[in-house]
């Protein structure tokens, strides 16, 4: 197995399984009880399915079928499990306090409500009557679920607040930072097949599955066994682009027809490692740009650069956003062509908490990764917006996806695909 | 542009474009308001992306920006939108009655919470004090969404029921069975050339996605500009498997490692057309099946061709289960390998209400389509499960995927792939 990359040598270890391992899945357990009792909490139920998997290590499709873990202020922990993922809990989970079994959604012929199965187990527990937290109240309605808030199953008040873990997941630990430069590094790669497949006549769906697909091969190769998928479909190394008029809607469909010579494309590249996910995106041109472009996509990446350069510990979310704005306003006199804020936390999910906008007053500290992108979009004409992943350091940031920002690298020649 | 393919002819005419039109919208509009009426509901709002693409024709990517929809009895209809939605729903969307737009989520400089602005529109609109309902209180917790309840946000109580909305997506229209239809096609096609390309050494991935971007090519080939995308990620036809020991879990998730010679396969197929899916799964075997293989094969076969002829109108989700139960109870000696119910609804989603479970007794009309797909797990050894995807007609069933379910079609030689 080779230890470079187009992107630089690997970070991680050779022979290491690119996953957090069950050491650090039980620290983030004590660390939420540690929150439950300065809290004042018995026990927390945990419903969101990423939130799950951040407790336990226990990665699954989630369905309409209501899985929860349950953690006391005291470190007990057990869970709800429909009957088709108990097999599939004990491979990758943790030793269980307890656990409870119900046979199917609705109800399985037992004539009983998950949620009630789940009153149950708190029964058994002795945290009934007790004070009782939850990321949510209740499962959420994925899919054809129908069900009552658990307030209101258990009839007592619950404490829910998705805060009580995401709040833990902001600052990122060493291994989690590994798993996402690793995922950069795949981003990388996908966006760079997709860039030299692209061409007139290209269709989007096409050039950015096959780099996909090509990048996975390349990922499969270097990593061996020691990429771990951690879901049941998708890819580790992905691309996409939209194209022409529709890259001023920021989030455009794809759209079905061929890349045209003078296309303006916003991309978008992420790799997914240990679970873990990367952000890339670029805006490019099929090609020669003309004079409104190249000042449109020179504005986007100064602004860019002024929020890369405000990104430090200490600061607050809003000052980040503060300093981009302003820039935005009073050096480029484009606020009018801004629709979002420059970036978002991520990790497990594509985003998290908190955001850099001007209403979120999070202080930023070392650990926490970022994208910066912030957005000009153009009406009938195009978007303009890159993206990367930053990583907060003690003293500044530093840019974990390091695939080339300026136009000329962007430029793909008006030749057929 | 061809009308035929490898499962017969196509049942949508030429030229149209595959995805529902304004008019339907809009009679699904009037049915919810005539709805709202019976329920002495003065409005709804609507959270779920789907139920709002579902209503509208607004198709997004959802994230942790709250859109709303809001349905009066009288018919009147607004929405809640983020800035970098409102050029996106205006392409997309109907005329609105009134529209509200906030700058960004968690506030974007305005100090105000997105359901605030939403408490803000019902205000306008006349609806506060009102009976208010909605499909879930308040937007979901999606990636790093923070917010209260809308009954808490108004201040008052709202009727939050998913059901106000998803009863009445159970019986499909005659555009959504031909768009399922068709979605059929090209599940099978994406499985047909999985298979084609399965053999010893494969990857998991790489033969599934290479299938599922070679079958996508042939739909865009054939389908040209009436294949219109509802997404910004995935394919419109795509195959997955899982394989060996890992097919014991239901819901297995990819693994690393290469098909080996007498590796039980599992598999999943599945076309999207205009936003409709289909399902297709098979089990599948690499060499030449044991006999303990032959056995739980053609008991998981005889059960799923009961669950073909237990469904049909009038009769409750709850007797076709039975059916299929009592039969893999009394007629196989199975039960133990049970991990699920028969099957599920779908459409819009993977799965939908309501559910061929001993607990829904939903009673089955024409127009509905479920999956059929009783499970056999045996630990350590395999999982044994086809699924497909049925019509209900005004006296039976019909199935609408046609791949091949007989353990001859499905063995594939284990030869080097």
């Amino acid at each position: 197995m080779s230890e470079t990359s187009m992107n630089g040598p690997s970070m991680t270890g050779a022979g290491e399984r690119l996953e957090i391992g069950a050491a650090e899945y039980r620290q983030r357990r004590e660390r939420l009880g540690a929150r439950l009792q300065e809290e004042g909490l018995d026990a927390v139920c945990v419903f969101g399915p990423v939130r799950v998997a951040y407790l336990s290590g226990f990665f699954y499709s989630p369905t309409e079928r209501p899985i929860a873990l349950v953690l006391t202020a005291r470190g007990q922990l057990a869970a709800l499990l429909p009957r088709l993922e108990v097999s599939h809990f004990q491979q990758q989970g943790p030793e269980l306090d307890d656990l409870a079994v119900y046979a199917e959604y609705p109800g399985g012929g037992e004539g009983l409500h998950p949620l009630s199965v789940l009153r149950a187990l708190l029964g058994r527990m002795g945290l009934l009557g007790g004070r009782i937290g939850a990321d949510l109240d209740g499962y959420e309605h994925r899919w054809g679920y129908r069900g009552r808030a658990l307030s209101s199953v258990l009839g007592q008040p619950v404490r829910a607040d998705v805060a009580l873990i995401d709040d833990l997941r902001m600052v990122k630990s060493d291994a989690e930072i590994a798993l996402m430069r690793e995922a950069c590094r795949w981003g990388d790669c996908a966006h760079r097949l997709m860039q030299d497949a692209i061409g007139v006549g290209g269709d989007e769906l096409l050039v950015s599955h096959g780099a996909s697909l090509a990048a996975t091969r390349e990922l499969l190769r270097e990593l061996g066994e020691r990429y771990v998928p951690k879901s049941r479909e998708g890819l580790p190394a992905n691309a996409m682009f939209i194209r022409g008029a529709n890259t001023a809607h920021p989030h455009g469909l794809h759209q079905a027809g061929a890349v045209q010579a003078g296309d303006v494309l916003v991309t978008g590249a992420y790799g997914v490692v240990g679970g873990y996910e990367s952000e890339l995106e670029r805006t490019m041109i099929v090609g020669e740009p003309s004079a409104e472009f190249q000042r449109y996509f020179g504005a986007m990446l100064a602004a860019q650069q002024v929020g890369f350069g405000a990104l430090r510990p200490g600061r607050t979310c809003a000052e980040v956003e503060g300093d981009v704005r302003r820039f935005i306003r009073e050096e480029l006199g484009l606020d009018a062509l801004v629709r979002h804020h420059t970036g978002h936390a991520f990790g497990l999910e594509g985003h998290e908490h908190p955001f850099l906008d001007l209403d979120d007053l999070t202080v930023i500290e070392a650990g926490m990764v970022f994208s910066i992108e912030p957005g000009l979009y153009v009406p009938g004409l195009a978007g303009f917006r890159h993206s990367d992943t930053l990583l907060v350091t003690p003293h500044g940031s530093e840019r974990l996806s390091l695939y080339p920002r300026d136009l000329e690298a962007l430029t793909v020649p008006d030749l057929p695909a």
